[in-house]
């Protein structure tokens, strides 16, 4: 059970109104969301995936928020905790969902359209509404979700410290003589242990795999000697965690302690970097600058961090461009890695939110080198 | 391990001609294709997801089989079944994904692009080559992936037997006492000890759920005198299954089995309408007149099948208006259902391929009504 007082149909009303009057400002004639995040932020339904039949939220001004769903979806839908707030237009198998959606779009306007809209809907909207243009949310409105109210802020915390204590766990267990995917299993089972209900991943890199960022858990066997991130998580009462912590098996070379000590210095920038009003790209380039200033600058190969909320990574990105600046409530990792191909790599990341005077970390388990067994 | 010969370069190559010689038949300047079934069958590469990084592989003639592709995700691509038929151009975070896609794609010419290509991803292209336009993959080209070669149909097939493996065994587990998500779950396990690496669905929709042809399997605990529709698949050796049978807890009454003896009767009927030069609404039709016949015509609320391959829902679709003919080597669903809300549901699922003179179904268990306990 939820400690949390669930969302209430106001709750919802707000955001979507939020949304519309955001929109507005943006110059923006009203908003078509998919099913995922945008639409279970503003309506908290989440259909099991969005698939070739149409499900659409249509939010503009003077009418009523409208969903567009197939009848075969419209029980599960009108049981969203948001629900009451919206219109149910419900078509069957056969019919032009299509044709449905226009007249709530009018004839004209530039919408935003949710990122993971399919290819599919959007080209059958233009082609249906030819007066209508779009635009990406996280284009043009890519922080519709970056700043987190209070009830949010708390879900957020409670999922980053279940992770914490998914990674407490996990050091205990042997890594020696086990393949990342069985380490892997233990993190998800762990994760799970702790109150989340999804796992969206569990990475274990190992030795050389550690070099590749985005490798998952594969069969290799972990050795003794063994470099291996941890990077994980999933969503619990609906919102995120996602940590990083490198551990090592056995003790750790010089070479080893030094670059991990230069991406805990890295992280550690970043993370006094946040305050309101910098740029998301000051975080990146307050990381970068350690590991750079440390000569493993071309090592540090992805953006410093990017945000969480009811998903695991969404706007705001920190990365050398964005100029966005951080505002109180938003939430974001600071990730700063190095990674030596053929090797090993390092990567420390917590969650941190921005607060009044500065940031605050929802991930608090030591950012040491961990030895494991 | 896998009793097939993988997939080789050479026949994703042929593949990759194939697909852009049909795109030139409709008139279509190349293909554009983001990470999902398209990009499964054409390539082998299965990235995770797609996501705001911009994976994109670009068909056009004259030019090699491009992937565009995040440098943190190339390793991975450079190991895909495929990969040795394609031209990899990775791009690091901070650069712009769709400049290193624009020269692919020419000035201008009319793309298929793949349906469940993100709007985010899709107008970025729109706007960095303004001369060119698009049309899904579902509408433009719906055939690319419908009908199989004799490797896919030998893959389609051992699905196929392990998902009835997988029914016959769940007969004989409880259901009356028990939870539907607890039957879901023994579900899931049995069709991944029958082979499959992944599970898509375990639909156990008891009693009233089973009026409902999108419920999945809830808190609801079965009871004796239940109806219970049983609808389960996912991927094994990368395609797909996906059967349905209704069972009944106890002694069913005169109700349920006339219901049920006219869903079987109407499930043959579609069956038997299968044949090369039939078009898709007619195997629609067919099952749709018997149960129209036997008065539940209000009852039969979705369309009767769709297709199967790498995904287990995809084109053809057996519905009112599909006037696409049949061909050998299409594979998709016969699964016609009645609904009586708030009572029960009735649903009987097979895979059917077309063969040189007829069908062929790939569901072979009993599609009597099974008493269980």
């Amino acid at each position: 059970m939820s400690p949390f007082t669930p969302f209430t149909t106001d709750d919802y009303r707000a955001r979507m109104d939020r949304a519309l009057h955001a929109a507005a400002d943006a110059g923006l004639a009203g908003l078509v969301v998919a099913p995922g995040p945008d639409m279970a932020h503003l309506t908290g339904y989440r259909p099991p995936a969005e698939t070739e039949r149409l499900t659409l939220l249509v939010l503009a001004p003077g009418q009523d928020p409208t969903l567009v769903v197939p009848a075969l979806e419209a029980p599960d839908a009108a049981k969203a905790p948001g629900a009451q707030a919206l219109t149910l237009r419900d078509w069957t198998d056969g019919t032009d969902p299509y044709a449905l959606a226009a007249p709530l779009l009018g004839r004209t306007g530039r919408f935003g359209v949710s990122d993971n809209t399919w290819a599919l809907h959007l080209l059958a909207l233009q082609e249906q509404v030819p007066g209508t243009s779009y635009v990406a949310l996280s284009t043009g409105l890519p922080m519709l979700r970056a700043v987190k109210d209070a009830q949010e802020l708390a879900r957020l915390e409670v999922a980053g410290a279940a992770a914490d204590a998914a990674y407490e766990e996990i050091l205990k267990v042997p890594f020696a003589g086990r393949r990342e995917s069985d380490v892997a299993a233990d993190l998800a089972a762990l994760l799970r242990r702790f109150g989340h209900e999804q796992v969206d991943f569990t990475i274990v890199a190992s030795g050389p795999n550690g070099a590749d960022p985005h490798h998952e858990a594969g069969e290799r066997t972990i050795r003794h000697g063994d470099t291996v991130v941890l990077d994980f998580g999933g969503l619990m009462h609906g919102y995120g965690s996602d940590t990083s912590r490198t551990v090592h098996v056995g003790e750790p070379p010089a070479e080893v302690r030094r670059v991990h000590d230069v991406v805990r210095a890295a992280q550690q920038a970043g993370f006094e970097a946040v305050r309101p009003g910098a740029a998301c790209q000051d975080v990146d380039r307050a990381a970068r600058a350690v590991i750079r200033e440390a000569g493993y600058g071309e090592y540090f190969i992805h953006r410093t961090g990017h945000g969480i909320g009811v998903t695991t990574h969404e706007p705001p990105y920190m990365i050398e461009g964005e100029e966005q600046p951080l505002v109180p409530g938003m939430c974001f990792s600071v990730e700063p890695g190095v990674y030596l191909p053929g090797r090993f790599g390092v990567r420390i990341e917590d969650i941190v939110t921005v607060t009044g005077d500065g940031g605050r970390r929802f991930n608090n388990t030591s950012r040491a080198l961990a030895v494991v067994e």
